[in-house]
């Protein structure tokens, strides 16, 4: 036997199948952050999937925590115990047979209602995409290769994140959660502020702006305070959908000049089309193209001009590659979207975006707002960048004194933090008792 | 150390380096197969690729081997000693740097001329092809694991695939090449003798008939012959474009109760839009779509309801899956499309569409009319149907004696069977020595 047979025969003995599946609901603590729908409550709940194969194999992944992806989630794993890593394909076929309430994804809100309609499908597949990584990870470590390897190799050795700029507070109503010292940033020279320490900090060198919190023209002025403090740096600004077309035309035309691109700027692709017909300011979306079945009227129209990749809402890594061979066909351009996350997503993020050829834009992430995680040594930014890990599997490690503390937040919480909900924590703000989620478009 | 780490310590030190790649061109016997263009070759040339890494695995691939091809393949090769089996995204990076010679590209003739306009894109992709099943080849036996599994996984246990009929001599003019014991196939009953035969031998229950030979009339009356000899059963026609719109109608109306889908009536996309405005039997092509960049305009004008996927064209097995997933995405049927080819290409395409959800019909495979095979172990259809091979990698090993004959073959040649040209051959028929490719459409 030659040693090429020798470590074959060793490998083939691998046993992949899934012995044990491990859910942990965490709560993780989140800042004031403002957008189009309230306020980013306190803290925020994600979900820590880990599978662990017959050899003792452990892969960890990440996704969203709501009660309604917990209820999905915890009959998945049980379907998933006897089931191989490697059967990735076979992961969309197991969820098929998950029965959503259809009745609770109609009323639930979904995450500040910011992607879209919300769909049974839309919650399996962020279950998928979660346990997907988690795979991918104990597949890399069992292969002894990092999981850009199992998606066909990085073709760049960092991956560049923009800076998220959001209005916000200095603290939580009632002084809730956790303080942090970013302070208040609730006009143009806060926004610019903020965005001078994600400069100073971490080297971003591109801006993105979620707004749809004031009206329009105090938005505008930010962005124009951007363009002035930081020239020739790539801007773009984000309102969840929150103006009309005409509105969104006025903005593109005030901005056309210093924009990258117009992220969302009106609800719906009927509404985006029009918009997109009137301006030559390339137009974005995570939240009217966020699974396979928008895309055909979307791109029929000419409505986007850019699809916000998020493999949490796409399925996987896998899907992500695929969405970016759509985007590739269609000649559409491609960056990625985030919501607020931990680093195992951020790992996850970081690999399928090193091996993308058509990621035209740097990466979107909540991340430098994370200060909980459940990574042993956090993400660390430079000229804004991330070093793709060669590690095994994702390269990130679970320490578990964390998780077992962020665990038992999730299960002390008297259930008012365990479904996102930015309209209920806005409420709790003086002067906004009465807030309910505008009707979109709100101006 | 556990057993687990072990192993991952292993795999982590198995070398995946490719430092020698070798390209074995060689002449596979072909019958007298007619089509619009002419009529097969007694030979036809095959590429066979070997990458072996620093281990001295070995992986294989196969591709087309007209000279155009081997002259890209060389410098490719010499370009891949020293990168990594795994880096798959980094093939068509690679392949970039080769430069081809344009105004040979547009001269020469390209297997028929039966994959649309060539391109030297096209002959990239199909180069890029070859050495990516042989790249996943020798990393399924490094890993110990099927190359479906590398896909993520199958999702069927066995593959479907067609009876390819086709209008045939008995022998090539002059008795030349080898002979075979299947008889002239010239009309309806013809065709259904040989349809007959692919059903005792193989069980094969879906047919395809290769048109575009005898005027239209003829071949209906074929295709009307099978539905009565075989009723019930999946039925194909492809003419290659060989008719007007107007005669595409035509067809269509006399044979809408019969067929599964009419493939590439009439050339180009606006003259299979215009047929496909007027018949709701679907359409099929491996001709108007055979690269991404062409996907755009048919989709959008619903030109074409049926893609012919085929690894060869379309880049490999991860663009296969790449193109099944855009389908899906577009509501676009799903099949599959061959070209004279051996056993390592049937193994390739088998195991890629083991893992597409979305292959809608039986796949084509000239294989049984290939009775030379540089595989030790040839692949049996048993009810038409390939088991999908659960060995590592492809699950075929080279016979090292056939491909040195089938080489020798190659080098012995005197050049006119080197390169594909169905029209040179049809020549040196009786009766036909003024044949030139008719311009299409023909009738």
């Amino acid at each position: 036997m030659t040693t090429a047979e020798k470590n074959t025969a060793d490998r083939a003995a691998a046993d992949l199948t899934i012995t044990e599946v491990r859910l942990t609901p965490v709560l993780i603590s989140d800042p004031p952050l403002l957008n189009v729908q309230g306020v980013h409550q306190p803290y925020t709940p994600r979900l820590v999937i880990e599978v662990v194969t017959a050899d003792g194999v452990t892969g960890v992944g990440e996704t969203y925590g709501d009660t309604k992806y917990l209820e999905l989630a915890r009959p998945f794993a049980d379907l998933l115990a006897g089931h191989s890593i490697a059967d990735l394909n076979g992961l969309a076929i197991l969820a098929a047979q998950v029965g959503v309430d259809e009745a609770r994804v109609d009323n639930a809100v979904d995450v500040g209602g910011l992607r879209g309609v919300q769909t049974a499908d839309k919650l399996r597949l962020s279950i998928i995409s979660g346990f997907e990584v988690a795979c991918l990870d104990a597949l890399g470590k069992v292969y002894g290769v990092p999981v850009h390897e199992l998606l066909g190799g990085k073709i760049r050795d960092t991956v560049e994140y923009s800076a998220y700029l959001f209005y916000r507070w200095a603290e939580h109503p009632g002084g809730a959660g956790e303080s942090d010292t970013w302070g208040e940033a609730i006009d143009p020279a806060g926004v610019v502020e903020q965005a001078r320490r994600f400069v100073d900090d971490y080297g971003f060198t591109s801006f993105k702006l979620k707004g749809g919190v004031f009206p329009p023209a105090e938005e505008i002025a930010a962005i124009k305070a951007l363009a002035e403090a930081f020239p020739g740096h790539p801007l773009r600004l984000d309102p969840n959908g929150g103006w009309t077309p005409e509105t969104s035309l006025k903005v593109a035309e005030e901005l056309g000049g210093v924009l990258e691109y117009l992220e969302d700027p009106t609800p719906g692709t009927p509404n985006m089309a029009e918009v997109s017909a009137g301006t030559d300011v390339p137009l974005a979306t995570n939240m009217c193209v966020t699974t396979l079945p928008e895309i055909r009227e979307a791109f029929l129209k000419d409505a986007v001009q850019v699809v916000l990749s998020d493999h949490h809402y796409w399925g996987g890594l896998r899907a992500t590659r695929e969405l970016a061979a759509i985007c590739r066909t269609f000649g559409v351009g491609l960056s990625m979207h985030s919501n607020t996350h931990m680093g195992i997503s951020l790992a996850a993020m970081t690999h399928v975006a090193a091996t993308v050829p058509n990621l035209d834009y740097a990466c979107d992430s909540h991340y430098p707002w994370q200060t909980d995680d459940v990574i042993t040594a956090r993400h660390v930014f430079t000229d804004g960048r991330l070093t793709v890990s060669d590690a095994p599997g994702l390269g990130v490690e679970l320490n578990r004194e964390t998780l077992a503390r962020l665990h038992q937040r999730w299960l002390d919480d008297d259930g008012t933090m365990r479904d996102r909900d930015d309209a209920a924590a806005m409420r709790k703000a003086k002067g906004h008792e009465d807030w309910e989620t505008p009707a979109l478009p709100r101006w």
